[in-house]
């Protein structure tokens, strides 16, 4: 396994891979790579000859309050896991590689980008947008795996695709839970023992809603009773990200919430009985 | 030569294209094609294996009040000149192909955008950055040509390539002038005799300019005198689109200004001496 950090070099290895004419998938990460990860770099295994994991913590991504200096990192166990599961390119540029301190331009998706997350974080999925249409340039990939744990960003990414026309697959691969129910997070690792305790009510209410067992407003008056603060608790069209209409064929039931410092999401999808 | 109207149709070929190993030249146009556009196209046949011409006017880059509903169009013309000159394609998507009704991705160039065009025509930057953006992906060159008439439209497009890490190089290939000076541009068909001869003013007072015999000020008295309306006299480091500093090499010398009802732009590169 290759290590880049220039992400000139990258893109060079990338359109030679493909003037070979093998397939490239491409697994973008902000490292500290959990089991999570991992089952999106086999999926991409799965689909692609070469695979690309890139590990970057993307500045522009976070907001100026938000846990940028302390999202953790661990470049040697990211690097290890990569290699373990057969990643051809482990890519890893400086921030100060990938953005120009003069840069100017910006991927920004309007529509579905505005509720959820982006309605809390201001920039955020501009921010999304712009590295992964870098890393796109930059890795030429076939096909790109995302997690269903960032439901908003997949459905802005796949918007992304299709508005700008690049010629990538869109792959979005299940969500995978601890053994508790927690959703897999490198956030998780914030939480102390008695926080974690309380996250499993996403993960249980979500699961009570997907057995209608509870509604919305059910969701949010359990999810209120275990967190510190919720941020969202929405129950959306799952390709519309708006409220469901007659034609929703699948409801995105999807939270966001506090648990001491850390900020949590979880999402499941439910499919509606016609 | 071939004529493409799909945009999906184009996507395909062209990786066909360069997975056969040929180089791809692009040149994005709105058609109605002059003897500029054909030096552009000559110059991408010089640097390319392939050649594909885009002719498509662009919606999103106009404003309400501008001239998408009467700006020329002729495609057979277009299309036996592009023949003439060797392109190997011709891609005229309809724009209903091109922007989904609920199209939400847009690229921006937020700093070299500002003046000039962009500050008099509101969003044509946002919907020229977008729309090139997609014809690159859609065409996947590995050149792409402008012409140095539309100065500031170079700029960006270049700021875009930097900044979003597209693997194109970008060619800006010299404005072509008309015997009575005037730049070629499609615009000039709206222009009455009377109005096309004050138009000269623009050529003429941008190289006495050049030569030293007209400073900003002056430049814009001269444009004034024979305008019905200036939008913009600038007088720019070309590589910063700011008032030029210690480090300037090059000015960039532009002006926008209307004949009639017709605005017009036009530009010349004058050297620094040091």
């Amino acid at each position: 396994m290759k290590i880049v950090r220039l992400p000139k070099e990258l893109q060079k290895l990338a359109l030679q891979v493909r003037q070979s004419g093998r397939t490239i998938g491409l697994v973008p990460t902000m490292g500290f790579l959990h089991a999570g990860h991992l089952s999106l770099i086999d999926e991409a295994k799965k689909r692609a000859d070469f695979v690309i994991v890139s590990v970057f913590v993307n500045p522009v991504q976070f907001g100026p309050n938000e846990d940028l200096d302390k999202y953790p990192r661990d470049f040697e166990h990211d690097r290890a896991l990569c290699e373990e599961h057969g990643a051809d390119v482990i890519f890893a540029p400086a921030p100060g590689d990938m953005y120009a301190a003069d840069r100017s331009v910006w991927v920004e998706e309007t529509q579905l980008s505005r509720g959820m997350c982006g309605a809390l974080r201001p920039g955020h999925f501009r921010g999304v947008c712009t590295v992964v249409a870098k890393l796109f340039n930059l890795a030429q990939p076939n096909v790109a795996v995302f997690g269903q744990k960032d439901a908003q960003q997949a459905q802005v990414i796949r918007r992304m695709v299709r508005d700008l026309d690049f010629p990538v697959e869109i792959v979005t691969a299940p969500l995978v839970r601890d053994a508790d129910g927690v959703a897999l997070s490198s956030r998780n690792k914030y939480l102390t023992p008695a926080e974690r305790e309380r996250a499993r009510v996403l993960s249980r209410s979500l699961m009570a809603a997907a057995r209608g067992e509870l509604d919305c407003d059910g969701l949010r008056k359990a999810i209120e009773a275990e967190s510190d603060k919720v941020d969202y608790v929405v129950w959306f069209d799952a390709d519309t990200l708006e409220a469901p209409g007659p034609d929703t064929k699948c409801i995105l039931a999807a939270a966001a919430a506090y648990f001491g410092r850390t900020r949590l999401i979880d999402n499941i999808l439910i499919q509606v009985k016609k």
